[in-house]
C-alpha cells in the first residue's frame, strides 16, 4: 500500500499565530538546500542578523534566531543568564508570564511574581514595589504583548524601573516584532526574544534574540549554562562575526530562506509602515467586531492592536462556532486559553494576515452567528476598501 | 534602497550532511502553512509518529520529532533522563561523543569516558570493563554512526553488555536512520534520537526521537527536569494520543510537512530498500576513491557505508580542493573535525543524494585532483548505470 502525501486545506490563518505566510516565503522555503558552512549560505546568515537588527531596531552584535520556536527562544534568554539561586522578578499577566516562571524555577533560581489581572497591562507601581522590597533581584522578566490576553505592557518604562536597581530585563516579544512599536536601543531593553510566526509571517520554528552588551558580558562570564544547545558562548562560534565559522548545530537552513525572505519584505515595506497597517486594519476590525456586539477583554490603551481578544456572544458555544468557521469558511482564529477560555476568542490580524480580504473573512463568516438578534447596527460600508486603507 | 531576495545556488550535497532534498520535499515546505492545533496538522502528527516508527522499527508509543535540529534532540534525551549525580557511561569515538559527555556534565551529572580511537567502532570489553568497575552507572551513551569519523559501532552488542548491568542506553542515530540497519526494538535500544539531514532527506532542523516504556517510565517520575522546553511530559501533552491535543509551543508546522513527505518516500521505496540502495551505491563510490588512491580511515567491518571518509592525498592542500570543487562544480564534500582536520574528507553518500548521479559529480570532479600522478588505474566502467545499480 502506497503511502500518501499530505495536502494542506488553504485556511485563512486569524488566531494568536501562526499567520498567513506569504507566498514569497512559502516559495523561499522551497529553495534547494545548501549546506550549513557554505560561505553563500554564510552570507546569508549575516544578511538575516542585519535585517533582525533592523526589525528590533537594535545595533546589538548578538541578534540573531535561535534554531527552534519562540518557547525555545524564551528558554535561551533565562538559560544564558541566570543562575542558580539567582533572584528574578517575573511580570504575571498570561499564560507567557507563567511560564517564564516555570523556567526559572527549573533552572533552581528564585522567582519572584508580580501578578496583574489577565487582560491588562503590568503595573509599573507594582514592579516599583516588589523591587524595593527585594534589593538583591538580578533580572525582570516580562511580556511586551501577552498573546494569551492581548495586554500590550509598557516595557520602556518597566525597563526605566528596573535599571534603577540595576535589574537586567528579559522582554517577551515574540507578538509585538514586526507589528507594534518596539525600539529596543531607544528603549535600552537588555535582552528580547520573539517568534517568526506572528507578525514577520514566517513559518513557526525560529527564535529571533537580541542581546545588550551588558548580557553579553554577563553571559561571556557564565561558567555553568545548563545547556549545551543554548549556550550562546557556543552558538557565536557558529552565528558570528567574519567568514570563518565552526560548527555547533546544523542549522535550519531552508527555515533561515523563509526567515530571510520575510524580513526582506518587512524591509521594503518598511518597519514603520507595516506598525501603521496593523493598526489601521485593525481599527477597521475593531469597529466591525463591536459592531457585532463583542467586547473587547483589554482597555484600548493597554492593548496589542492587532490581537483582539473578545467576548464570546452569551449563550454561544464557542467552540463549535470556532469549528464551525473552520470547516465551512476554513478560518482560523483562536479560543482563549486558562481562565479564558470558552469565553472569549482571539483575533490576530498580523503579518501577512494583516490585510483587508482577512477582515471581510471574520466579518462574513463571524457575522452569521453574531448579527443574529445581538446588533443590527452594523454597516458594512465604514470596512470597504477605500483609499485611506 | 530595496532588499534582495536570497537565491541559493544549487549545489550536489556530498559532505556529511544536510544532504539533496528531494524535489517532493522542497514541494512540501511550500504548502500554505495551517495551524499547530488544526484537526488537520493533528492527522499529519499522527502520520509522522506512524512513519517514525516505521523508519525506527519501534512500536514505541513515545515516537515523535522534536521541534529542533538532532542536537537539541541528543540534549532532550539526557535532560529527560539523566539528573544530578548520575553516572553516565559516555562511550566516545568521535565528536558526537564528545559533546554527550559536555551534556552530562552540564546537568551536574558524571560522565565515565569509555574512548577508542578516532575512527574505529566502539570496543564492547572496553564497556564491560567500565560497567564491572562502576556497578552504580545508570545509563550508557554511544554513537550508532559517527558521523565525525565514518565509524558504524555494533549498538545492539553494546545495549546487551549495558543491560546485563542494568543500564539503559541512550544511542545518537543521526546519520544511521533510513540508511543503514537500525532495529530499535530488536535490539532492545531504550532511547533513540536522530536528525533529518541525513538520510532521511529532509531540511535540517527536525529531531526524531523514540523512547521504549522503560524509559518512559523513568521520565514521568522525574520531578526536576531542567528544561521545560524539552521536558516530554509536557511535549506529550501536545504530541501524545487522542484528538485532544493541548498547546505546548508552536510546532514548526513546515517542517513537519517536509519531514512527512520525506517519510513517506521512504516508506514507498520501502525501508530495507534504501538501506540496500544505500549499501549498493556506496560500493561504487568506494571502488573510484580507491581508484583514485584515497585510503579509508576506517575499516570495512566497521564503516558507515554511506558515510566516506577517506585521505587527502598527500601534499594537496585539502581546504582548497573542497573550495574548487564546491566554487567550479557546484559539489560539497566534508572535511574533518578536530584531529582530522586537513587530512581526511568527508563523502556522504546519503539519503536522496544516494543516487548515481551524485557518485559521477565526484568521480569527476574530484578525479581531476587525484588522478594526476596519484593512480591512472582507474576505469570508468565499473561505474557506468547499469542493472544491477
Amino acid at each position: 500500500m502506497q503511502e500518501n502525501s499530505f495536502y494542506p486545506p488553504i485556511r485563512t490563518l486569524m488566531g494568536p499565530g501562526p499567520t498567513d505566510v506569504h507566498p514569497k516565503v512559502l516559495q523561499a522555503l522551497a529553495m534547494p538546500t545548501i549546506g550549513h558552512l557554505d560561505p553563500q549560505f554564510v552570507t546569508l546568515m549575516d544578511e538575516i542578523k542585519g535585517l533582525l537588527k533592523y526589525a528590533f531596531k537594535t545595533e546589538n552584535e548578538l541578534t540573531l534566531p535561535i534554531s527552534g520556536p519562540g518557547s525555545l527562544g524564551m528558554e535561551a534568554c533565562f538559560v544564558n543568564l541566570v543562575e542558580e539561586g539567582d533572584k528574578v522578578i517575573v511580570c504575571q499577566n498570561g499564560v507567557f508570564g507563567t511560564r517564564m516562571a516555570d523556567i526559572v524555577r527549573r533552572l533552581k533560581a528564585v522567582p519572584i511574581i508580580v501578578e496583574d489581572p489577565w487582560g491588562r497591562a503590568i503595573d509599573p507601581n507594582k514592579l516599583e514595589a516588589a523591587l524595593k522590597k527585594n534589593p538583591d533581584v538580578k533580572f525582570v522578566a516580562m511580556v511586551h504583548a501577552e498573546t494569551s490576553t492581548g495586554a500590550l505592557s509598557d516595557v520602556k518604562t518597566l525597563t526605566e524601573i528596573a535599571h534603577k536597581y540595576d535589574c537586567l530585563t528579559i522582554v517577551d516579544a515574540v507578538t509585538s516584532l514586526g507589528g507594534s512599536k518596539l525600539l529596543v536601543d531607544e528603549w535600552k531593553l537588555d535582552v528580547v526574544y520573539s517568534g517568526t510566526q506572528k507578525c514577520l509571517s514566517a513559518p513557526p520554528g525560529l527564535s529571533p534574540v537580541t542581546f545588550n552588551q551588558r548580557a553579553v558580558d554577563l553571559i561571556k562570564k557564565r561558567k555553568n549554562i545548563t545547556s549545551w544547545f543554548m549556550d550562546m558562548n557556543l552558538v557565536l562560534g557558529y552565528w558570528g562575526e567574519g567568514a570563518k565559522r565552526s560548527y555547533h548545530h546544523t542549522a535550519p537552513v531552508n527555515s533561515l530562506y523563509g526567515l530571510h525572505e520575510s524580513l526582506v519584505l518587512l524591509k521594503n515595506e518598511g518597519l514603520e509602515n507595516s506598525w501603521k497597517r496593523h493598526e489601521r486594519l485593525n481599527s477597521i476590525l475593531e469597529k466591525g467586531l463591536k459592531a457585532f456586539g463583542l467586547e473587547y477583554l483589554v482597555p484600548k490603551n493597554e492593548r496589542i492592536l492587532h490581537m483582539n481578544v473578545v467576548s464570546v456572544p452569551e449563550g454561544q458555544d464557542e467552540a463549535k462556532i470556532r469549528s464551525d468557521l473552520l470547516n465551512n469558511f476554513n478560518l482560523e482564529i483562536g479560543g482563549g486559553l486558562g481562565p479564558l477560555a470558552g469565553k472569549y476568542w482571539r483575533i490576530g490580524l498580523m503579518g501577512y494576515s494583516c490585510r483587508m480580504q482577512n477582515i471581510n473573512q471574520v466579518f462574513g463568516a463571524l457575522g452569521r452567528f453574531c448579527l443574529n438578534g445581538v446588533n443590527t447596527n452594523f454597516r458594512p460600508e465604514f470596512y470597504l476598501p477605500s483609499q485611506q486603507i
